[in-house]
């Protein structure tokens, strides 16, 4: 039986073995970074069995990529509000703060390290990628609804997330607010 | 006496030495990755002392940027084709061509590395860029004296080379030249 598959009920001990693992590697990327402890080093810290992992997430790949999705979709929910040029700029703002934050380069680096973690790896990495390609998307068919032209949601990684990325990866920061919100005009 | 600024005689023990630290960097880097040896490997690769690269380079850091830009200068020398666009479409297809060779991210994850290294591996990246938008500098001035006119080298960065940079450390490869020449045109 696929345990990903399996639906999982909210509450119970389900519920608090995410919760305490989600902990863990939260505690082990600040410690740590990515890529500098086990599976086994996860289940330790979290008081769950190694197999409660596999058998839940696979691999550390796919369990990092969960949390890194479960932060960001914590961190940086997809605005609504109300017109594109104010979503696009919220949501840049957003991820602007999120990846120059105290650990905010970690979910940056995590993409970076899935791409050369092999196939397992580069799979997360694409899982990652979709869902938030998919929650943009819903912004930008919001604003084509509304009768806005939009760009495509490749654009928008490329035009507005890509230089504030490489920007934050190679050092060059701060990323000042006007910086941010001319990518963002810019794409517009 | 400062040895990063004593004047280097072409050929000589000098050159052998460099070519000699070269390569053993550029194979421990093909075998293990960026930031998987240290200074005390690559002198025992090389058959100098330790003190030798020390004394010339001052850091592990600041010699990884000498090769890392020895080797982008080789590669990938910025092009003087007569025109803004044919100089961008060519040197943005090298840059594509290098970044997704077989050891192509090399570079770009070193770059990413050095800024995680603390005040030397950050103003090793900063040192590495510099030269680097010192040579994209000396390609937009032509354009502009030839009366063309051309955008900054941050927004080349942003525009052109940010996206390529992001979609290789993702892994969402390959880069095709009509997605390259795109990347100019919209620039352009």
């Amino acid at each position: 039986m696929n345990e990903g598959q399996r639906v999982r009920r909210p509450g119970g001990r389900s519920a608090r073995v995410v919760a305490q693992v989600h902990q863990a590697v939260t505690d082990l990327i600040l410690e740590r970074g990515y890529g500098h402890f086990t599976v086994g080093e996860v289940a330790a810290r979290a008081g769950v069995a190694d197999s409660s992992i596999y058998r839940r997430w696979g691999s550390l790949e796919t369990l990092l990529t969960d949390v890194a999705l479960t932060r960001l979709n914590a961190q940086s929910p997809m605005p609504d509000t109300g017109s594109l040029a104010g979503d696009l700029r919220t949501y840049a703002a957003q991820v602007a703060r999120e990846i120059t934050g105290s650990d905010g380069p970690a979910v940056l680096h995590l993409a970076v390290a899935l791409s050369s973690r092999g196939q397992q790896g580069l799979q997360a990495g694409a899982d990652l990628r979709a869902e938030r390609t998919r929650q943009l998307q819903s912004m930008l068919d919001r604003a084509r609804d509304r009768g806005e032209s939009a760009p495509d949601a490749l654009d928008v990684l490329d035009h507005i997330l890509a230089p504030m990325y490489i920007r934050v990866l190679f050092g060059m920061v701060p990323l000042t607010p006007d910086y941010v919100d001319g990518l963002v005009d810019r794409l517009l």
